[in-house]
């Protein structure tokens, strides 16, 4: 491939780097962690050898058994007999919806790329940046441990209501109320820690064991369910018998009783029932008994009338209870006194908390939760992409249907009374879905306590992996401690702190009360799946292309918001907090400035951020309103590259235009191909001032053939868009007479010409090593202005925006203006002193008064001294090296195209003359150094007859303006000038920098301001 | 002034400046609208001559007027009952502190330059630009006319209520609850729409007496306040003689009976009274009397205990009341059966809405508003910027004295049951407020009856002229019919879309209902006041510098923090509903794109955030999985500055470049000062042709004085900070073999090696005229990419970004790669396909063997030719023109250091084995060309012997690659291809653009791609 050869060193052939490929070990890949991960080769390559795992036993099984759990046991039919069908069956399509959804975002994100084993977290975390990843991970682990919590106190209540109630510790016999609650509490907290206790112990003992049970806990789910699908086919021929007992409408607790009667007939007596003594204060018929018990009858229904009997209408709608309300069969008539205070009330069914709508979704969500499952294990996976979207989605749909399907079942087979009973009081203890199922209630009972046991175990067994993994990404630096782990990697410390959170959870001691807690942690992971997978595919980023197809941006939003609205349903607090939780991890993680070679997908944010807002601003220039100076300086680079005059970006920041724009350019001669370090190394000297400096902006350098065009072209191309310069920095040339800097100041020149053609302001200090630095602190002194042409008011906004620096704080601003001979002074002052207060500057105002006088001899001589030398430096340009020449020639084309345009410069005839000038200015030069006073008189007869007035008249008045203002401001901190415009023929370019010279003579500091043909400050708000 | 002639002709002389601004009449504004304002300027000038107002007359009575109203007199009383003094002061202080914050955020604003004449809209939406000052205006707008309605309807209820009951319409005597209720609001209605005619039918006439009249309803009010002042004293010694008659501890309505006791001694008899009657069933002692009238004692209180009775304690917490509930005073004992329906309810005095806190607030709110009725006088003012800051504060500051006093006062020296008694009905219907008063009732209810109207005749004047201003500025289009008015200026369609508006207010008729209604529209307003502050103070514009100084960005947020806080406490869902409405007018505003030249000082939100999206984006080159290409499209220009090849733009838009940064530059000879109008032409075509082919980019044109230094800094300075370019697209140079075009080859070779070294990716069409424009549509077809070397993998993701746009949607890729001699071909393909669906690319695969052979005889043949011409052409260049010669001294320059560099490269000798060859070349060329087939040996050994056999092993593998591609892909829409890297040393120049050739021959669309030396497609997530 001798055609390729130049590129042989850098890139790889295409068939030697796909031999590399095909042996995992040669791709060039920029990421440290990938080439971290390819170390660890071995230790992957027994995973790619140990056999790997299809859709069915990878994903869809694992997710079907995190999905289904201990709520659709425990809870399910409670919230169908409080919801009501209707509205249980909108929270589970809402929260089913919500998390088919989220499956989606998340197969989009699983399949864009190969999947490193670590799972969901490493998924989130690299596609949202360490961040982000951080705080959904720590979100994510929150709610996997709170997950465990729930677990372990579903196994409990199912063990101490449903299995051996006599096992309980705290004996809630006979107590009433409060009391019964808070013991049936406390023993939750007694069994849960101490089951907690023995899960941490197994899983610190034998993980592998956990793992491999995984499938047995999942057969026990199944046939749970198929049982209740069983028994409720048979409760279409055949219902099983529950009764409930009925006080009135009132529902009975079964226990305590054994005969649904008031009396019973035994023998021909009518004797009384267990039912008659709870109520009465004898057993006798006589006995005085609750008024409600007298008044009612006691009737017997059926708890599971079964499928065909109609029940489902009565299901139809929601009934809330307040706590401690009495659970009532509707449809029976009963006689009340709504005065009477009900008594007996442990006889009664009670609810044993208030419910309302959006409970029921707090208590919901977490059997949806789960369809994480199968992306943990993307490590295990034979073909990780393609398993994980279809298992995930295949395991949600399966689930949804049993939810949906069971919400539908559970209304028309089994009375209200019976779904609203939470723990089976009324029908004998049982567990409501218990008495649902064929063959045994014990199917169910049994089944459900080995799935919570084993989902307990799994989430204890889950969190500390997926916690090892954040504090191993070493993001969040306290979490250091937990990375590390056995010799054999399992994560003791990790487990240690699982526990104790989980034991917190136990604490609460309450199922209904934990469920939104984990409901919380787990929407918030799921809205930020949601949210990345909406964000890549807005941002458009090349490399976001998912094998999976079946996503879409409106989708990802969809879930997301529907996440939002669930976290504020169940509870705007938890939401709160969860929220707060998840920002201060953000917020921390950024602080300790996580530089992760990730690469976030969403970076690509500040991308179309920045290109957005600039597209934005490039609609035109700003209202005056908002005119702002925005600084390209122009630095001089020693032959070293570094930086001439650094108090050039003193001033800048004292200028404050950090604020607005700031470019810092700096040429280079050369071709970019051999003065590219060079340009480096001015590069990295600038930003390494720039930072010193305080100066925030952009640094430019610019190699060019010629220093010329490398000035023009960042005066022409600094900035982008609408964020341009408006206002050019460039310091006066030092010792611009001396003839090898001439090039310089010819580049000073034509600086001032093109800022003035590009209507840009400029701004040219003055003997700039002598301002002060950014540490100095003025304590007093003025800033002076010598406002003499008014060119958009730069002069007069300049000191306000010096005077909020430090440095010049303490300075007061005075404003000076000439006044010629027509003019009132006095009417002046008046006038600038109301505009500057319209112009809302606080300022000392001054109006100097400067008549015509004579043109006096010094001038005259100054005159002289400036054109001879002008005319020596002409000669000496002959004599340049060959790059001055090449200047030279440009310039020189460009001037014939001016002479060109103006065919009134008659150049041949004028050089003539000025070769006669200048011969007969030499002689008089000699006579002058011979006597000076003598020849005043010769001198000005001659300059008036051979010289054109203009230089003198201008010499003139630069020593008198220049007088003038040596006498008020000598003393001043910084002199603000008007800075006149260069001569339109560039014959008069070096008389256009003595003009300055003179102009600027004996004064320490002055910044010489030209405006940029626009107005910069208005007294209209 | 002779120094600053230059600058005469476009900006003028200080003192003439300052002559032309004190007679209004010249000053530079670019502002039409002040423009504008000067032409009116004999309008104003009247004004002027008029004699302006100070700070008292203009702002500080008229601010008062405003804020102090209906609600002091009608609700204060009843806020202070209810909410208790402590709740009602808080209230209190929030509403003040908002109004506070908040006039003191528009001091600054009101100071920041010259008022116009227009008042708070004017000013609101001259700092924060049309769209939100024209949804701030609407707001405050509607804000005003919703007042206005609530001044009619307080207007009324005094009317009826307490001057003169008779006149009600709808008779509410006999009548209970909700019935009564619907006769009041009838009355309501029918007369609020009555005086509402009336009203503006006094605006439409005369609005000058309105104004006229304004300091007497002021008068009313302060003498209303004073004599409840008054009234407090008094009540110190000698308290008024207010009874309320409470039956048990319920207060009874004093309407209906006139002597408080149920029977009285009358003579000897005991006889009943007209209470007795009302509430049994006759007149006799023996009579069936209600059950709570039986059982409760009728005793009279006093209503008024006086400031020294020490009720203040019993009136300190909140006493919130159900709608219908009794009002019942505290601390009496009663007798109340609970079960016993309340009877009598008309007897008894009711609560007439369930009164809670945040309600409250709504009611409370309006009477703060009005705060800007100073500043909506600044064309009045003679010194506004002193005025309006002085003047209001003080306003605000005297009215929330009056407030909070007020607040103390009521509580101090009313008994909470006739505070609580919002209509007086206790205390024989008098005005609660007018019962504390000195020296008469009367007082209060005429003073407030006629500050109410005053106050509405005020709204009904104000709001339309508020609309006619806002119609006027042009920016809602479709109100600008209410622009225009009566000759004289009246807005005479206004008034009438206000009446309209007003009357929506008055239907609603219920004075507690329509009170947060103006509140949201009035803190909406504030809002924005607030945040207009808040946004200038932090964005620090330079024309930020108002004369106010006491305003800082902290308070300003915290006043707009309050205002959203008042709003959502008001009522959430009003708040959003104007906040909806708010929002749908900023959006129309934006639709019809206002564009003003007003300046919104929020402007610089844009570029803050475009400044700082850039500094973000500084920190560093983007991870593999952001990259997206970043293009610079160097564009070539003919002479007349148009673009010669439009197609590169649309190559640009098909790469959906779009979503990166696209920077499309190009190239002008010559100097700034004199080629501008060239480069502005040619910026002008650039933008035009980006509009065209609808790519979002930014245009640089640079002018320089020769071509390669021009491209050389669009590629080394394109761009911002991180908003760089990463990949340049330049079209392969058309004839490059004319000698004329020999720079342009040059420049392009010189632009491959500067891409190259500056890690730039590259892009080359060649033959771009056939590319497809964007309007095409293949429907099918292949793109071909021919994958010989990976370099970074642009030449992978091309392809994919292609296929996202419509014209090439319905192509397929196909992905050729060469095998060479030793390598596995099948193996190779198996890996590829590997590697294309981890990096998720759908496309064909297929390897092409290629295995060496002989070299031809015609490869041989071309080399000759090539080189042939190469010589030709350095020869050729000699005898170029004047600028040719330039750039060949630079290169020369360059390629001199680059030898320097390399002394391997041993140029005389060479040069001299250069020579011979050529003209061996020469001959056997003529040879050739007499007989072709005959000389292919001899050729074949002479090449062999006399050249570097480099040139032939390239042309021979650039043929046979050519062979190859061409077979696969002549009927490919487009071919992308890696493009080989120049040669090292300059010598080979001529002879690489022949490789290139010759690679590319008999493909229609070919690509050439090289990769900037990094990857750029990951197979990671």
């Amino acid at each position: 491939m001798a055609l390729f050869e130049e590129e042989m060193d850098t890139s790889p052939m295409v068939s030697s780097l796909l031999s590399s490929l095909a042996n995992y070990s040669n791709l060039t890949q920029g990421s440290k962690e990938h080439e971290e991960a390819e170390n660890n080769e071995e230790a992957r390559k027994k995973t790619v050898q140990a056999p790997r795992m299809g859709t069915i036993m990878g994903v869809y099984l694992p997710c079907m058994q995190n999905i289904l759990g201990v709520i659709l046991f425990l809870r399910m039919t409670w919230l169908v007999g409080v919801g009501g069908i209707l509205g249980t069956f909108i929270i589970v399509f809402m929260c089913c919806s919500t998390t088919m959804l989220t499956a989606i975002s998340m197969s989009a994100i699983a399949t864009n790329g190969v999947v490193p084993a670590g799972g969901s977290y490493y998924m989130i975390s690299r596609s949202l940046g360490p961040e982000f990843g951080g705080a959904v991970g720590i979100c994510f682990y929150l709610g996997t441990t709170f997950a465990g919590a729930m677990y372990i106190l579903g196994c409990i209540e199912i063990l101490l209501i449903y299995i051996v109630p006599a096992a309980a510790i705290f004996k809630m016999e006979g107590l009433e109320g409060a009391e019964a609650e808070a013991a049936l509490l406390n023993n939750m907290r007694v069994y849960g820690t101490i089951v907690l206790s023995f899960m941490a112990l197994v899983v610190f003992v034998g993980v592998k064991y956990v793992n491999k049970l995984a499938l047995v806990f999942l057969a026990c789910v199944i046939l749970s369910i198929l049982a209740v699908y069983a028994g409720v086919i048979k409760t279409s021929f055949d219902p099983p018998f529950f009764p409930v007992c009925v006080l009135g409408n009132r529902t009975l607790v079964s226990k305590g009783f054994d005969i649904c009667a008031k009396t019973i007939e035994q023998g021909n007596a009518t004797v009384t029932t267990k039912l008659w003594r709870a109520f009465c204060d004898s057993e006798f018929l006589n006995a005085t008994c609750d008024e409600y018990f007298t008044s009612n009858n006691v009737s017997q229904i059926q708890g599971i009338p079964g499928i065909t009997s109609g029940i489902l209408a009565e299901n139809l709608f929601t009934t809330f209870m307040e706590k401690s309300s009495i659970l009532e069969k509707r449809g029976i008539p009963a006689v009340l006194d709504p005065e009477a205070t009900v008594a007996n009330t442990n006889r009664y069914v009670l609810a044993d908390i208030t419910s309302f709508f959006t409970l029921l979704v707090g208590i919901y969500f977490p059997s949806v939760t789960g369809i994480m499952a199968g992306s943990n294990r993307s490590g295990d996976l034979q073909d990780a992409q393609k398993s994980i979207p279809v298992g995930t989605i295949l395991a949600i749909t399966t689930t949804s249907i049993i939810y949906m399907s069971s919400v539908f079942l559970f209304g028309a087979c089994v009375d209200g009374v019976v779904l609203r009973d939470k723990f089976g009081e009324g029908v004998n203890g049982n567990l409501v879905i218990g008495t649902l199922a064929w063959p045994s209630p014990w199917v169910i009972v049994f089944g459900s306590f080995f799935s919570t046991c084993g989902a307990g175990l799994q989430s204890l067994t889950g969190a500390p992996r997926l916690l090892q993994a954040i504090a191993r990404d070493g993001i969040i630096p306290f979490l250091r401690v937990f990375g590390h782990g056995k010799t054999n990697g399992e994560p003791t410390w990790a487990l240690l702190l699982t526990a104790c959170i989980c034991e917190i959870g136990i604490l609460i001691a309450s199922l209904d009360a934990v469920a939104p807690i984990l409901s919380m942690f787990f929407l918030m992971c799921y809205m930020f799946v949601n949210l990345a997978c909406a964000l890549q595919t807005l941002l458009r980023t090349p490399n976001w292309r998912p094998r999976f197809k079946f996503y879409h941006w409106a989708l990802s939003l969809l879930g997301m918001s529907l996440c939002l609205t669930l976290m504020f349903l169940c509870s705007w607090y938890y939401a709160i907090v969860a929220m707060v939780i998840a920002s201060c991890i953000y917020k921390y993680i950024e602080f300790c400035g996580a530089e992760k070679e990730w690469g976030d997908g969403i970076r690509g944010i500040s991308l179309s951020a920045a290109r957005y807002a600039l597209m934005r601003l490039e609609e035109g220039p700003p209202h005056t309103k908002n005119w702002r100076p925005q600084i390209l300086v122009l630095m001089s680079l020693d032959g070293e590259q570094s930086v001439e005059q650094p108090r050039l970006l003193s001033l800048t920041s004292q200028l404050k235009a950090g604020k607005g724009l700031t470019i810092v350019g700096a040429c280079v001669e050369g071709t970019y191909l051999n003065n590219q370090p060079q340009a480096q190394k001015a590069d990295q000297s600038l930003r390494k001032l720039m930072e010193v400096e305080k100066v925030k902006g952009f640094s430019q350098v610019v190699i060019s053939s010629n220093l010329r065009d490398a000035t023009s072209h960042l005066i022409q191309a600094g900035g982008l868009g609408g964020l341009r310069h408006n206002t050019v920095l460039v310091s006066f040339p030092k010792n611009w007479k001396q003839a090898e800097e001439h090039h310089r100041c010819r580049n000073f020149i034509e600086v001032v010409r093109e800022t003035t053609a590009a209507h840009l302001a400029l701004l040219v200090p003055k003997n700039i090593s002598a301002y002060p630095s950014n540490g100095e602190r003025f304590t007093e002194g003025h800033i002076d202005v010598w406002w003499i042409v008014h060119d958009g008011g730069l002069l007069m906004l300049l000191p306000f925006l010096l005077l909020q620096h430090k440095v010049w704080r303490k300075c007061k601003i005075r404003i000076f203006t000439v006044a010629q001979m027509d003019d009132n002074s006095i009417q002046m002052k008046k006038d600038l002193m109301t505009f500057l207060y319209h112009l809302r500057f606080d300022a000392e105002v001054e109006v100097v008064e400067m008549h015509d006088s004579d043109i006096s001899a010094y001038t005259y001589e100054k005159t002289l001294v400036m054109e001879q030398r002008s005319q020596i430096l002409k000669e000496m340009h002959l004599t340049k090296n060959e790059r001055e020449r090449e200047i030279q020639s440009i310039t020189d084309v460009s001037r014939g195209s001016i002479r060109r345009k103006n065919p009134s410069n008659l150049h041949p005839q004028r050089s003539i003359a000025e070769e006669s000038v200048y011969v007969m200015y030499f002689s008089i030069f000699v006579i002058i150094h011979l006597n000076l006073t003598l020849t005043k008189k010769y001198f000005a007869i001659f300059g008036v007859l051979y010289r054109n007035q203009s230089n003198v008249r201008r010499m003139h008045h630069a020593q008198k303006l220049n007088g003038v203002i040596v006498k008020k401001s000598q003393e001043a901190k910084l002199v603000l000038l008007n800075m006149p415009g260069p001569p339109k023929n560039r014959t008069g370019e070096e008389n256009y920098m003595e003009f300055l010279e003179v102009l600027t003579e004996g004064l320490n500091r002055v910044l010489l301001v030209r405006g940029g043909g626009r107005e910069v400050i208005t007294i209209y708000s």
